[in-house]
């Protein structure tokens, strides 16, 4: 056995020929997808839904993966589906996309933009949007379900299709685990998945190590006491209080993180008091808090706990301050052998359109679900911005002002080359796994 | 002429004699004016109005005054209404009191409490409640009104009653001006006004010189560069911003100054940004300023203008901010001579329930009338506490905690014996002018 | 007797009347003493002595006491003199001068400058000046002793010229009293001083109540843990730490204590690190702290002790904060019917050049003195300034800018008419006790 | 041509085995120069001298060159000192050390410390000492230098050993450049530099890219205007507005910087006035700033500039701030190609003992020697801890607690193996370029 394995066992470049082999053939029907495709995704574009509410688009998805023959899983950890693909021994792939849409009023003057209101979690009517691209991710992931379910004969082993709610708040992912994934998937020997990037569509990137941020996001409450402003000295000044501590919260990351660490503590909201003449009770801050790594993320979090309650006490505050921690993300932190994996079948594949990406200090909750089994993954981007605006603004020095940035109002991918280059992506990666034992496989049998 | 002019004045001592005469006899009809008052406070008091929309206080007001044998004038202003008695030569008496109510839940349990709400100037429906005692002001003016009108043979000259809008917000008294109160009234000899104290009920008090202060309230927007709150260095973070410009204002009492000056700066609104991982474009403070004297309150603002403008170019602002001044109130500066003569005739009549009182940092708009006919004035204080409860606070050194201040939704004047003591008060200090040359000007008759 | 006394005292008219009469009788020799008065003013101008170190000084005026026939005491609290004159019975009246120099580098110009260095306690050397006028304080203190003394037959009671130390670091009175002056002196009944202020010479002026104010001087050590300047994260910034302790601490005047009551709280001095690229160990504040009573001051050193050590918490200081309080100067609250007394009997000799003046926000330990004695006291001004030099400032809105405060480099007082109004205004003050009994007591004779 | 060219110049493992042969060979006699290399070092060590005073070390620096051969130049740029060996054609190797020690007091307890003073630029007496180790860089490459001189069979090429003044204020090496060193040395191929690391003693580490970072340093005088304490009004605080940048600037690094980019903002030190109740007329700040591209730097500058100048105008500053720039050192940004070539040539020699190390916050001036002649360049660390105490530091996770860093007063190498290491150091990679070329050059001639 150990002889005959070792013989047939190609090595890496054989597997390799062999995936590529895999790759043109699965990708022959690429055409054939693409139409149902691009109407999905208009319609998915057209009717978003926000977090934990993905009802509409988990019926779709769950249909279309039904329609390809895989077994399928609805309502997981709310609205989220998986469809899952045995087709003979070999590796479980397990490939992701998300469902969920964001409260923005979309300003993008697509025929298809969204019209679509709903009620948010503090009872407001809200516009809802995909400005993630969330759809485009969805539509990717379908394409490529149904061209590998198309084409078993290419490929060994188990695909898992996964569809997970609610990522713009950072649990959906969670959510699923909790929901008991582990019993209804088997265990994924990898996990991939892909995103949006500010770059021209036709690209991909990777990169290994950690390429998006840990994210904890933190409501604090500080309780002075209210009064007269004409009497300050009968009160205790909330607004002055709030204002010491975000002074304050910016000396965290010029002096208590190592220069060379990435973290970003950011006060995105301020809020304290109604009138002018009247000193308020209290102060509400709300924070964004970015890391790349637990000890740097701890340096933070210790240091807001420190300050905040130390200003407290400077203010000399009748009650203690309150932290709620919320929509928190995990670091996504790319496995190197598994990126390497995928950088090398990207290059073959796309040629020169297959690059390197840099770290963003955006984040993500996908690895929630490689990390609950133990799985390497990595994470890619694919470009989505139509190339020639894209380079017109890169001469122009301008990206930053002029290519939409995702949750910008105006964000939405161009829909090709987007979608094709999203699908053949996850294809070809996926095949890195379940494509190279194509030969090797049959020849067992 | 000069000789029969020379031996008629009375000497000082005289003229208070004459004038506690006819006190005394003027205000032998309260008893019979104290059961309409109790009515009409309670029923203003369930009705309140908001600031320029006291229409129908103003109604049934001016119907009171035109009862009592008053020429009344309405709506000066909007809703401003006076009251005018001429009885003879003599001196021009003008007595003020206020109309509008508060955009507040009356907390005070009281069976007459206000359930009214209105919409506010922001389209808001808001609770209204008399949480500021006009309704006291306004019931006292007329009882005084009425006892006066019924007395005319012990007293000589014109008496204008005057009840202003809109005193809450600052401009009420303006306002009539503007609407050419000048055309309408007599140019005063003095203005008289009240307004109720945290003392106990029965007590009067005065203050020669600056007794309430100038206010200004100021809205400031400042205008950063919103962005992603994880991306800082794309961004001009208006958090940071705002909370610098707070700091840096408490500097201003602190050293620009001088010491012995009374001055307030509060910052009593801070509001920026709605969520945490989002850098908003601009911040808005409101804020609350205080001083006794115009010298000082150009001290503050020209400190205020600086420090601001500073500030957004030390954040590189990409606009100017921008400064709205409103709700402002001028100096209570009581003329010194009539001050004392009011404390006389309060001494004479009160005893030792005549005090004087603290300079307080409240502030009014009823100077801008006698400001506007050069007339001196004087401003008082009455009592309103429950005299057992305010007793049992000061025993226990809680004032501050256990009587309610104006403004504050459990406050309300005890009825009685405030409505006497105010009716008394005015008609007391309105004699000081009227009643003195009483039998002066009989004997020149 | 005690009919006696009754019959013969006189009412506060007629005292005055002789006490006016004994001004005039003792003052007639004023040009006998003007002489060596100018020539001592300007040898102790130009051999000033630091703080407790005033040995010539106090040589000097022992022996002119000495001279004059009292009884003197010398090294009383180190450096300390007092002259005792017992003339009969009647009231014991303390006039107190100061003689210590500041170390300042005078730059008046004036011929007879102070060139003198010395030794200060951190073993620096120093230049000293007499850049607060206590050399002419102390001029006129002894030419009204030599006046008193030389016209006994005058007045009666007992004359105590008391010339402390120190007054500049605020423990001269206090080391007096500790080194048992009560043992040494009569029992005050009245305890006078004065000071040079900024007015035209030749003025003198009064003020009831708290005249000066409590000071208090603090050093505050905070310990954060020093490092190279290119990792911060590695230690704790105690300049950080320090900026964040300036800025908090001036939110106490502005929102702690009452805005009418007045305070001043200065960091005068920040001393940290010698480096630019070496994070120190350390930082040192030193703050001044002035009020006007001992609960305000209460409030001001609750707050900083507060606030420092919370700002240390939220620095996670290894060390607590260390807080020394020097130079600390008791509130000189002047009595009320002392002053007045004081105030009459100005305004019967000097006519117009008798005022009122101003609370300043100066410090003073004169009132350690009176106060161990239970003794009522005041303490007046006297003009300084050439009349014309002040009048064009004044005309010109400049006085803060061109007339020179005490402790400026060139400050000096013009000789005269100041010598000659503070000789006066000494005598004339002290004979409001000693000289009323004058023409009563000779009456007994 | 093409072909001579290809079949004589060896394919790079060819070189490499060629410099590793002549590595061996060179080095054979370095127990010949070891014993003279540690009296040197003790010597120098116990003779530092200060920046630009490097008088006795230059000139023990050219008595040891000129005795090997070398053709020596002296008082370069002050006191710098190069010795050139020309050895027939080949590269041109340049291999710099620095002179010059720090005022720090030593207290190594060494029986070699220093106990030398010297006057530094302000006039005082400081103490002496070499705590970053130049005295160790120097000997090593004295030792180098007489080991390749005393080999020239095994190599070919010309070898330029540069001993620069001066790098701890950051202009020694440009000085040099400066008094033109382009015509006393020829143009190098590669330039070479090491230092201390703290490491243990025998290991070598290299890093590609930016390995150190650009420093400036600043001298900011803000100018307010002085007064008495008492009287903020009159003054404009500069200890207020000193404390507002300090804490303005602390948002440079948190807001304004990329957060991937790596950037230090330190105050080192603040300093305003001498005495608790006088408020100074100025404060003076210094800064160290450090990062590692060109437009980091400029963020930081810039933002720097913007700050200060715009709160100088919230203080309503009298006069414009001052700033002064100096220590100002380039980024050492190790060529690519050059490393590798290092790095392979001890991983080579050393085997395991040749590392990457991280980049670091420390700054050099080394690379403005070859930035002057657009030469690349590489720099690279040696350990010199004794390996023992490291071992025992970093098991107790203490490195940072237990092993003084360069200019600690306790920092010294331990001498072996350190200097052993660093002479095979300079040796190995100069020979990766003139020892790479031996027998092909030897088979040409």
């Amino acid at each position: 056995m150990d002889t005959v394995t070792i013989t047939t066992v190609p090595v890496p470049g054989e597997a390799a020929a062999h995936a590529a082999h895999a790759v043109q053939a699965v990708l022959e029907a690429l055409p054939d997808v693409r139409g149902w495709q691009e109407d999905f995704y208009r319609d998915v574009h057209a009717h978003p839904e926000l977090s934990h509410r993905e009802y509409k688009t988990a019926k779709k998805v769950a249909g279309r993966l039904d329609s390809f023959g895989y077994h399928v899983h609805e309502g997981i950890g709310g609205t989220g589906v998986v469809g899952i693909l045995r087709n003979g021994d070999g590796p479980v792939v397990l490939l992701r996309a998300e469902m969920d849409a964001l409260p923005v009023l979309e300003a993008t003057g697509l025929p298809y933009s969204s019209t679509v209101t709903d009620t948010d979690s503090h009872g407001n009517e809200v516009p809802v949007a995909h400005v993630c691209g969330h759809d485009m991710h969805t539509t990717c992931l379908l394409g490529a379900a149904q061209l590998l379910a198309d084409s078993r004969e290419h490929w060994n082993g188990t695909l898992v299709a996964l569809f997970q709610p609610a990522e713009e708040v950072g649990d959906g992912a969670r959510r699923m685990i909790d929901d008991n994934l582990a019993a209804i998937i088997p265990r994924p020997d990898v996990a991939l998945a892909q995103h949006n990037y500010q770059l021209p569509a036709g690209l991909v990137g990777t990169r290994p190590g950690p390429a998006l941020a840990i994210a904890d996001n933190m409501r604090i409450t500080v309780h002075g006491r209210g009064g007269p402003g004409s009497m300050p000295h009968t009160t205790i000044d909330p607004v002055a209080l709030a204002a010491m501590i975000v002074v304050r919260l910016h000396t965290v990351v010029s002096r208590e993180v190592p220069p060379s660490e990435t973290a970003v503590l950011t006060v995105g909201s301020i809020r304290a008091g109604n009138k002018s003449n009247v000193i308020p009770d209290r102060a509400v801050l709300e924070l964004n808090i970015r890391s790349y790594s637990d000890h740097t993320r701890k340096t933070l979090l210790d240091a807001i706990y420190r300050i905040v309650a130390a200003e407290c006490q400077a203010s000399a505050c009748p009650r203690d301050p309150e932290f709620i921690l919320f929509d928190q993300f995990p670091l996504t932190d790319n496995d190197e052998a598994t990126t390497s994996r995928v950088a090398d079948a990207f290059t073959s594949f796309f040629g020169d359109r297959a690059q390197s990406i840099n770290q963003v200090p955006a984040s993500e909750d996908f690895s929630d679900i490689p990390n609950a089994f133990g799985t390497p993954y990595t994470y890619w981007g694919i470009g989505c911005i139509d190339p020639d605006t894209y380079r017109k603004a890169a001469d122009a020095g301008r990206i930053a002002q002029d290519i939409p940035a995702p949750h910008a109002p105006n964000f939405a991918p161009v829909i090709q080359p987007t979608c094709d280059t999203g699908t053949q992506a996850l294809v070809v990666a996926a095949l890195a796994w379940l494509g190279g034992r194509d030969q090797q496989n049959r020849g067992v049998d």
